[in-house]
Parts: structure tokens; sequence; C-alpha cells
């Protein structure tokens, strides 16, 4: 098995590697769901250190740590170490923080952060999001939802909807799926978010097979996985019109779900506004839930991977 | 024995019920000062999701959960999760935290926010006080306080001093006491923030005793409970002088104390401000310290019967 | 072996307590160091009220806490407990958070707070820094440092260098030292921060030799430690030019460390930020970080010994 450092980016995993880890929060799903849970983190302690708020992915990296029976030391407002009036390094406090605790857990505002937090580190360091860079574990998560709920990686079809211009999520998606055969991508955004050509050149140069799309129930029809994402206001600025225009344009609600195959799902990485509408919660093909739920699994798994080993 | 599956508001629970609740938390008073520990809530998972703080009741809360054996999530900055800009609903937000906890204590700014989340997890959810709306924790920890300082609640006589009309506190406690037979209720407080009707008529239809009263000295003779609160000056805007005439009005003080009955005491919510005088704490029939310290009982009682059950 | 009831200020501790508390904090490293971790803890709550947050500090007694098997309740946002708005007393605080804890450790602004906490609350209190007053467990780990690095006190000559006049942390660790025989003291500081007549005073009437220099390469080379420390730009308001004239007089860098002695050591508490070059930090000479890892030894030995004697 492989040895596993620090998690910094979704490059670093192929598809061996994502399937042991696949393999190992499999095992995590049954100890979650085990009341008497697990204490094979016993002792350990888990900082983390967040230099902007991010409520939702830390919860779910400490109930992770804590359902292995780890503790946790917890700091939302990480940006008081460093603060400009008193400017210390990230360095600095990283060498502080590895002090008091077993392995890293960061949040930060400036893409590349993670690399040097890891190599200043002596423990291990996980990216939980470094401003417009990484965020590995989220990437990991959804390929694993994929994996989970159509019970394949190789030959599936996806399509890719909204922003797909800023957001980390659905550029780190698409470039983890090239490493399985036979994926399609289509591409389904409002004009001013498309798909950038950093992210089509290289599914070309990998020979994974995509397109651009303007008709989002042809591509459901299609599709194994319709991934939905939020289009991002602050993206705008003044520019409120356009963005109007812009999220209103792919809503999946239930003329979507109605054209999608049975064993389809819908995912996306929340928070949704209404850009999937609140009556597709009930079909059992949206996902987006349990796909929030196999995030615990994925960081669980590493947890445990880091920490103690396979 | 009754299932308890939320805690949303006092008007759910009866007498037969609070006796049930308060007999468990007469038990966790006795596992608290064991200095052993529980370790009934072990493995067990709370998360803490406060859309505003309030330090005080979390930490009681926590240090219940903490008590037992359990574990905690932490968060006091739950608007993020739900920020207007991103705009996620309170129904998703429920949905997520869930899946990383197993039961949800939640502190929100609007009311009928509890109601609306326990109708969607599927994990129990504490109301740890909804804006306007209820605080269900502290009423149970007023009655069984009073239970606990008196001996009984048929027959006490209790005098609600102070902000009658904003304090949803003696609101909550005059409800609960309309449960018992042969109660008493006096009101004391200056006219402009007075009981309001609707309490009034509920309790006359409920054939509860109750008077208005301009005179604390006598009340204070006749009664088991004096039952003080704030003037929250909050309430006045830029009534200024009207506030400092409301809040000097009804002091509980050396002389209170001396004309109250020898088994009689002293109860108040916290935080205090001159309301009570700093002398009054030494004397025994002050109260308020024990009362705050009921509500660690009140609350470990609520987890371990929502966890684990009687 | 003495009992020790609460931490409050440095002057607290004579030489044979200090060698105690140094003691268990060495079996702390041990304990540490074990992956097993310890339990001797087990079933204890620490809370740490901070009034104004410092998340170095309470991270590391949240990890001393931790390690040895006990449970935290956090609050950095100890100033709601007694807002303006509220207000709420300091001792009617603790006396709410002692009902719901084993220990408190206090972080305040006003200095003097920690001996009100102490003297209300009838658990444990720490002083985890009183604004301008007292911070004693740095002191405390500042006089461990030089004891494990140097291995002695006694006789030992010590550079105190950067912002005298500001910093507690130098005066409470010249007051440390002149319990020790033989000690010489060598102040080198810009002129607008110089060291205080108080505490120059305070030594020659305990017959500790001082002396004051601009030349910090000769210092160095006499000295065992070097303790360097940050010039606080927030202490010099308007006059920047008068700071960055200050900030850049006595920096610690290679030329320094040619100069020191082979066992001697830099220290600083950190944060730094150009005070100490970062080409130092490779030299094992370099003991600031060790020094921020002795702070965790140094309160674990503290919390052990407050909440179950030696």
């Amino acid at each position: 098995m492989f040895q596993l450092d620090d998690v910094i980016e979704a490059q670093q995993f192929d598809r061996e590697i994502l399937a042991d880890i696949f393999e190992v929060a499999r095992e995590m799903e049954k100890i979650e769901k085990n009341s008497l849970g697990s204490q094979v983190l016993k002792g350990y302690l888990m900082a983390t250190l967040f230099y902007e708020p991010s409520t939702r992915t830390r919860l779910s990296f400490e109930s992770a740590m804590k359902r292995l029976g780890g503790e946790v030391l917890t700091t939302e407002n990480a940006r008081e170490f460093s603060s400009a009036a008193k400017g210390e390094t990230l360095e600095d406090t990283i060498r502080t923080v590895e002090g008091y605790s077993d392995i890293i857990v960061m949040r930060h505002f400036e893409s590349g952060a993670a690399k040097r937090a890891a190599a200043t580190a002596e423990i291990p360091v996980i990216n939980a999001g470094d401003g417009p860079g990484q965020h590995p574990t989220q990437a990991l998560l959804d390929v694993y939802t994929i994996d989970r709920e159509i019970g394949k990686l190789d030959g599936i079809k996806v399509a890719l909807v909204g922003d797909l211009a800023n957001g980390r999520t659905v550029r780190s998606l698409a470039y983890l799926l090239s490493k399985y055969q036979d994926v399609k991508i289509y591409f389904v955004s409002p004009d001013v978010v498309k798909m950038k050509d950093d992210i089509k050149d290289y599914l070309t140069s990998k020979r994974v097979a995509w397109e651009e799309s303007a008709d989002l129930i042809e591509v459901a029809s299609e599709c194994d996985v319709v991934y939905q994402t939020r289009i991002q206001r602050e993206r705008f600025g003044e520019r409120i019109k356009l963005y109007e225009e812009a999220r209103g344009k792919y809503i999946v609600d239930c003329d979507v779900l109605n054209v999608m195959q049975k064993h389809a799902v819908v995912m996306h990485p929340l928070p949704r506004l209404d850009e999937i509408t609140v009556d597709v919660d009930a079909d059992p093909r949206a996902a987006y839930f349990r796909q929030a739920k196999n995030g615990l699994y994925i960081r669980m798994a590493l947890l445990k991977l880091l920490l103690v080993g396979w």
C-alpha cells in the first residue's frame, strides 16, 4: 500500500490510490453506523486551523475525527495568529501548532498555502481549501459519491452544470474523472461562466470526450450524473442583471428529473439556492445530502490513513 | 414512560412528564458529583448550532454532554451557513448537520425555527431559544429549581418581578405553573413592562389565582419564590429616562430578604445587573446560582432521555 | 509538597515550588511523547474563558488538557457574558461558569481580573494573561526553558533584548530570575523602550547584577541566553518613524549567532516578525520553537497539580 503523508491537491492521487482510499471510506461507513463508535484514533489530536470560516467543512472534519475517538483543537479565527499587525509568517504559526497537535487541517485564503504548510510541518497537513486553489477532500468525496451511487467510474457520463468558470469543485472533478476510462463530460453553463480552456485542453490531451451543450434536458437524459453548482453572486460584482440571467438559466427541477434515467443521480456540493428546486429532494435520485455525508467517510478515511496507516 | 423525540416548547410537557424529567435530573446531580463521571453518552456527538451567540446556554449544554461522556461539535457562527449572500435554507443546513451528529442543540433568532428544524431532522432537536419564541430548557430548570428548593409545586406562591412584558422566561414559567394545583402568582412590575393580557387570560382560564401588586415588600412576605428579572435596556430604545425609572423601581435587597419567610427563595434567570443587590448573595435564600447549576442537570437529563431513553 | 490552589502571578512561586513544577513538567514531556497518552485528568472539564482572543495561548492550554485525557469548554467571546449592554459582573460570570467546569483558564483585558476571579471561584483559576498585568504561565515556561536548555539557573547570564518597557514577558522573567544565585542580566533596547526603573531597583535590592548595553554583539558573546522580543507597533501610535527606528535597531541574525557560545540559546516569546532573521531558525541554538513546546508541558503540569495534586 502507498504511504500518505499529506493531502494537498487532487493531482496527487491516481486511480489506484483513489480505489484504496475508497475502500477505507467504505469501512468508515460501517464504523459510523456502529453505535459503539471506534477508538482507532484515541489519543490523537487534530488542529483545525481555519484562516477563513467554513463551518460546514470544519464540522465535517471534526465529526470525522471524533467518530474515530480522536480529539480536536478548534480555531476559526486563525488570522489572529498572523494578523498584519503582528505579522507572523504562516511557517512560524505551523511550527507552533504542530507542537500542540498530531495533524493539522488547514483552510486558507491564499492559493498554495497548504503546500507551504506541509513543507514546514513534520506532522501531516490536510488542505481544507486554499483560496482559489485546491479543495482536494471535496474532489475525493465527489468521485467517491459517483462510485457509490453509480457503481462504477469507467464509462460514466457526467454533466457539469452551472458556474464552470469559477467553481474549483467542477474543475477538480473534471481533473479526477480524466483518470478513468471512457468517461464523457458535458458542460452546460451560461455563457458568462463557461468552463475555461485549460481544463478542456487537459481533457483532450487525456483523450476524455467532452462537449458543450445548451440543452440541459437532452444532456440529462443521457447522463449518469447531473452535477449542478451554484452561480456565485459574489463573482458578478455590480453586474446584477447578468447574474440574474445566469442563475435562472439552468435549473434542475422535476422536468429534468423526468428525463433522467432510473439509475442516474443529481449531485451538488452545497449550499444550494434555487438551482435545484426543493421538490427534487424527495426523489431517490437526489444524491446531494448523501454526497455531503460521504464527505464524512472520506475525511474519516484520510485521518485514519494519515495517522495510523492501513 | 413517554417517548421524548425533540424539545421544542414548554407546552409539550405536562406534569407527569415534568415529574419524570425531574427524577432523571436528580440522578444527574449524583452523576455530576461523582468524580469518575459517567460514560452513558460515550460515542454520541452533539452539534450546537447557534445562529446567535449565547455563551452561557451553550456552555451549559456542552458541559452537560461532556459530563455524560459525549462529544460536541461547536458552532457559534451558524449564520455563515445560511448567510444572505449564500442563502441556504435552514432545512438544508439541518440535513447537512444531522449527517455529522446524533443530536442538534439549536439557537436561532427567528421564532418557530426550532419547530422547522425538528420537522426536517431525523435526529433529535433541542430548542435553546428561538428569538422571541421559546426557551423551553430555561422554563424546565426554573420549575425544577422551585421543586428542589421549596419541595413542592402544588400550592406554591410565586412573585414574578421586573420586566414581565418582554421576558420569555416569566411567560413560560407562568405557563408551566398553571399545570399545578392551588398556585398563586403575583405580578410586580413597573407600568411600562406589565404582564400581557394573554397570559393573564390563560391563567384565569386554568383557574390559577393571580394578582398584580405594586408592593414588593408585602408580596415578598407572602411568597415561596420571588422570581426577579432584569429590565432590558435594549427594549427601551431612546426612552432612557423611562428605562432608568423602571429599573430602579423594584430591587430585591436586604429589606426584601428581611420580610421573606425562612423557607422562601430568590430566583433570577441571570445575568443580573443591580435588580438584586450583591449583599443578598450570601443569604442561603439566594437561589439563583443554584438555579443556573440546575440548568446543567436538566440538560443532562434531556440529553440522556433523547439519546438513550430511560 | 506544597498545595497549589490557583495560578495568578509569577510572584506566588519561589525557587522550591518552581523546581517541583519543573519536575512534573519533565514527566509531562514523557507522557506527551507516549502515543497512548494519559488519562490522569479523565472526567475533568476545563473552561477557557477568554475575554480577548489569544489563539496561541488557548490552543496550548486546550492541548495540555486533552493530552491528559481531560475535556474542554471553549469560549473566545467571553465579553458577551458581561457586555456593557448586559453589565454582568465578572464575579457573577465566574459563579456560573464554575458550575459547569472543574477549572477555569481565564484571559482578561483588565489587570487584576484573575485575582478577582480566584477570590470568587471555589474551583482553581489559572491566569492566562490579564491585560498589562501578569501572564504567569509564560514566565514559568521561560524559566523552565532556560533550565532545560542550559541545565542550570544559578549563575546564568541573560540578555533581554528589544521592547523592555512594554513587554510583561521580560518583566516577569527578570522578576523570576532574581530568585536564583549569581544571575547577571543585560538590558539591550532602543532608548524609547528601555527597562523601567521599578524592575532595575527591584533587581538591585535583590543583589542581582544587571547592566544596560547598546552593544548586542558583545553582550551576545557573554550570555547563556539571548531573549529577544518584538517591538510592538501598537505601542507607538502615530510615531511610525520612531517605531521603524526602534524595530530595526537590535536584530538577532547570523552575525549575532556567530559570536554566541556553543551552549548558549536564542529565545523569543513569539510571534516574531523580523527581529530574529529566518536563517537563524536552522541553528540548534534557536530555542524558540522548543520554548513554545515547553509551554505545553508547563501547562500540563499545572493542570495536573491543580486538579489531582502530586
